[in-house]
């Protein structure tokens, strides 16, 4: 490859490497592949541009708006992988590791504009759970919502995963409607670069959504202030140093730090030899040591495992370490890349030996290995190296320090309870795993682990193929943990895009609550009309358009012939003298399904029209009995709109019944499709 | 009052001052009233009690269970408030100003614990969010659930609200599972002892649960890692110091901060003299600028006035601020009482004079006001002062300077948005106001201005009376705010209790996930028993108990019957020709209520039994069309439990209706009333 010159992007600018330049090199061959340097930027400037032009354009656009241009930047990345795939061997990655890379990163925009359009509302503020009556009347109401923070987000990347690092930090940063700066790692900065690239030339994003610094940070953070995020992905000593800087302690800068940790994975006391729980361990703990060269911040690097089977799982790992090809990341053949540099791989020895002072190496000596292929000798290779620590309990730096890399340490434990806490030792991590078929070894897992791990990984013959692995995050689940895996959280759906947003408390009137969120609050004005609110297509239809029905009074002859159709005899609908034994009852009551069926019946705008079906009900209460006699009316308000595609959007409906007394006995949101 | 030795709890001794003794004073008098020292103290073993008793004694118990802990100790400090009310005179606090400390803070433990049994389950582990189905088949899951963190809460509290600031941070902490050291501020920590002294007396909290420092936190802080949090409400030169301790920082233990502000109160462009926003406004900022004598970090600082009713304005607060009796707390006539201390006393005035750089003094002269009653003259009193910025966009200490005592400055805006980014220029706050009747106007004010503020308070003639003012932060609703303000968030119902807690993502089975929560998930594995569930008492129901039943073909005479009896003539059942023109449906299909109802003929057991009564159902789906020659079953499973009182329990069933090829074409959850 020829030298690639990297590029800054700031304030809608290209600006080429300068000052205090370095030179970047191929973790396969050793040899010379790109220049960086971020001298000649002006860092005040760019978080000034994210704050007066990315920001409002973002936020001109809806949640929906936000979540179609992440689909169309995501089918734009993925037209072009190739490219990506080729500068990726360069870091060292097999193509399996650039799948995880590339293919995961193009996942995540995917699910996050997927997640964005189902699970937020097509409007500006996103409305954060029920609202709170703080009144008696109901007339002053509190409702938690969510906007945009208004300043800039610093991202900045770890080396191991250029592109998915880059875009499930951009994803939810984008759909939250905030512009975002990212610092990628230096060495492998390159692919970071492409790929960034892409989406400046994609033209999908709004001006100064987006910024790059392919280089140091120089002066950024003594810029940044209340509205701004630092989001980081790294080593512990880094996160350490951004956590204390004094403009971000001072100015209560949000700070999300994501560092590498002690990652357990415990062999449950039920998955003795022989069980689909000890195999797919096995193959688990391989692929965890081997994938990415070890170079992931959830690799498994504590193999906890029941003493009698210590030697079993050594055997059954061992064999597998045996057969696993290291070299030339390009050869099919090849199961085990580079790590990404030099310096990374020295830096695993350094550590590995550390643990081999309470450890005993049992595979891997990186003094005789020679990797696969040609032309390798300048490259960042280490064979996997598998350790085992008899005494955890006394032992302290298995525990605490982590070689970033194929490298990972056995030890025993004696029962359940002993692997929890040996776990937990790491103090803190990103996950742990534990095969077991036993949902109470799971429960108490749970119990006893949760609060150090921020992901808990159960595998077992049930879960078999479809499981996505120990090591893998997901988008839809959080990633981060305490401690030492950084007291952060990142994804989890829309968890994730809420870091980038500030949770406001309001208090108000119904019909503020209302003007604020575009959702119709119980209470609030209604709009009465001439015309039926089933008449109106989705766009002519007004939050707040209220229809009164005429009363319908339900008889004792209603209830009976009810039963008798639906078969549903149940004795408090049939049988006088049971039902009045009842606690809620006074005495026969008509069925809640017949009290819907004639809601619907009195509220149903009979003839063709835009309202094409209805999909489903939520949040159904029957607050009051109805007896035989009481006369039953219907409230049916237009609550909420949501486009779901260019034919038609979802409407909920506020619907109240009340009796002839104007108490309710029914509420409920009612969800139609209608025509747009 | 004779001396008072204050004395801390820790490890389950009271321990009377030691080493560096300190004597606090009356706020009123100026005479000696306590000692103070906790030099004596162990502070790492403070931490270990805490952690090795505390903890599990609490995590022992469900949620439900430690709200019942919480009823039961805010009835029994209820009863003990005469005594509480005493010591608060002393503070300086009038009987008003305590009514916010003691009975806020009683009302506060209540809220949790009724939120603790609606919200949260009878049991361990809480369930944050849906689940996620991470696989086709549906075979592997993901849930994300809450549980306690195994550490020590550290609670450092201000010395404002001394028995609020106690029990906002304690409610939450306890129902969360973790045990508390608190540490209250000196200046008035005679009532918080006092306060806590009758908690520990009531024997309601396990051993462990709570201590308290009277006095320094020594080397607490070295001792804390990552299963601990530090929830701290005081100054900001306090909060950057605690946040930059470097075993917070190395440990990543979560640090939650409350700060005080520059809040700012907006009189809304539609506000004009004469309306009912405008008077409701006066009275507020008089309210805020004199209620516990400023002494709040909600308290209003900024007001921000349509420069054409400046005057008016000023005027109107002037007026009532001359009628207001500033003097000793005791006297029913006394409006505003004495600041905490003499060194706070004499801080306001060294910040009142640096807003005195930028703002003229329209009402309030320290130097010749004199407080009303006798023997005062040792007393930490000031008058309420009242500045006047005339140019607010060029200041910059009336927005970054808090005197924090009862001091406001008055600025002028051209418009909404000018009047947004003056409140927006405080750089982030607890809380701003809008005296507004205008939705349109509310709107843009969380849009604006929601980024910058933990609360947005929107007053107007609708909220009237009911209103629970500017400055009160209420149990349901967060309090905290970007920047300035901290950058925490504490209160806010189960959100706060969730700070106390660790959210794990948790991947594995349907049957693993059901194990682990406790609530059947989608395809675990369904318990067939001969027995129908309907006959099954509460605590001897099952979860995953299942009933298939047999099946029901619906006719076309079935849709016209019941169209017939509802009145439900929608063409969708009526009208062939237009039901086929219809994009969701092949011709004329069943009602949803008719499949409802059939539904409920099918699985209804109707003799008397355990089921009392159906009361709702939540989410239902209609995911296929019925048509005529269908035959429907039902599945029926018990999905989750709660007990409501001594004799009914709740319970969830997860229904699934399906068609004669197995396709699901109803799924909702049915809850009933059930007898134990």
């Amino acid at each position: 490859m020829s030298m690639i010159s990297l590029q800054s992007f700031a304030v809608g600018q290209w600006i080429d490497p300068a000052g205090d330049i370095k030179t970047l090199k191929s973790a396969v061959t050793g040899k010379d592949i790109a220049r960086i340097g971020s001298s000649a930027l002006d860092f005040a400037a760019m978080a000034g541009h994210a704050r007066r032009t990315g920001g409002p354009a973002l936020r001109d656009m809806t949640f929906h708006e936000r979540a179609h241009r992440l689909k169309a930047l995501a089918q734009y990345l993925n037209e072009r992988r190739d490219a990506l795939y080729e500068l990726s061997y360069e870091t060292g990655a097999t193509k399996a590791d650039s799948q995880i890379d590339i293919d995961g990163g193009i996942a995540t925009l995917f699910v996050f504009s997927s997640k964005g359009r189902r699970e937020m509302p097509d409007g500006h503020v996103f409305i954060d759970g029920a609202t709170e009556q703080l009144s008696r009347s109901g007339g002053f109401l509190g409702q938690h919502v969510c906007t945009p923070m208004q300043g800039a987000a610093v991202h900045i990347n770890a080396f191991n995963f250029p592109v998915w690092g880059m875009l499930e930090k951009l994803a939810p940063t984008l759909l939250a409607g905030m512009p975002a700066i990212i610092k990628p790692a230096s060495a492998t900065a390159w692919l970071a670069e492409a790929c960034f690239r892409m989406i400046v030339e994609s033209g999908i994003l709004p001006e100064g959504a987006v910024q790059f610094i392919a280089g140091h940070t120089g002066d950024l953070l003594d810029h940044l202030a209340c509205q701004d995020i630092v989001s980081f992905t790294g080593s512990a000593t880094t996160a350490t140093m951004l956590r204390s800087h004094p403009g971000l302690v001072e100015n209560s800068v949000r700070f999300v730090a994501e560092q590498d940790s002690l990652n357990a994975s415990i062999l449950g006391p039920d998955a003795d030899p022989g069980t689909p729980e000890f195999e797919s361990f096995i193959r688990e703990v391989v692929r965890e040591m081997t994938a990415k060269a070890g170079q992931k911040c959830t690799a498994i690097r504590r193999i906890i495992v029941a003493e009698p089977h210590l030697g079993a799982v050594r055997d059954a790992i061992v064999a597998k370490l045996e057969k696993t090809t290291t070299g030339d990341p390009r050869a099919e053949t090849t199961r085990m890349g580079a790590l990404a540099s030099i310096a990374q791989r020295n830096d695993v020895l350094e550590k590995a030996s550390i643990i081999a002072t309470e450890a005993e190496r049992v595979f891997g000596d990186p003094d005789t290995f020679l990797p696969t292929g040609s032309g390798l000798s300048g490259g960042a290779f280490l064979p996997p190296m598998l350790f085992q620590c008899t005494d955890p309990d006394s032992a302290e730096k298995v525990h605490a320090v982590e070689a970033f890399g194929p490298v990972s340490t056995m030890m025993p434990y004696r029962d359940l309870d002993h692997a929890i806490e040996l776990a937990n030792r790491g103090q803190g991590s990103l996950v742990a795993s534990i095969f077991t078929h036993d949902p109470e070894v799971a429960r108490r897992a749970v119990m006893g682990a949760g609060a150090y791990h921020g992901r808990l990984y159960f595998a077992n013959r049930d879960t078999g193929k479809e499981a996505t692995g120990h090591g893998s995050p997901l988008p839809h689940m959080v990633h981060g943990g305490p401690g030492r895996a950084g007291g952060g959280e990142e994804l989890g759906g829309v968890r994730g895009v809420l870091h980038y947003m500030q949770r406001t408390a309001i208090q108000g009137s119904p019909d503020i609550l209302t003007g604020i969120t575009g959702v119709w609050t119980g209470n609030s004005t209604e709009i009465k009309k001439d015309v039926h609110p089933f008449r109106l297509k989705f766009g002519d239809l007004e939050i707040g358009h209220t229809l009164w029905t005429e009363s319908r009074t339900v008889t004792l002859d209603d209830i009976e012939h009810f039963a008798g159709f639906t078969g549903d005899n149940f004795y408090a609908h049939m049988d006088e003298e049971a039902a009045s034994a009842n606690p809620f009852f006074p005495g026969r009551v008509a069925h809640g399904y017949l009290i819907l069926s004639f809601a619907a019946g009195l509220f149903v705008d009979p003839e063709p029209g835009p309202v094409l079906a209805n999909y489903g009900l939520d949040s159904l209460r029957f607050s009051k009995p109805v007896i035989p006699g009481d006369a039953l009316k219907v409230r049916l308000t237009a609550k909420q709109k949501a486009v779901r595609n260019d034919e038609y959007g979802e409407v909920r409906w506020d619907v109240s019944v009340v009796n002839q007394d104007d108490e309710e006995v029914a509420t409920y949101d009612l969800l139609t499709m209608n025509a747009r």
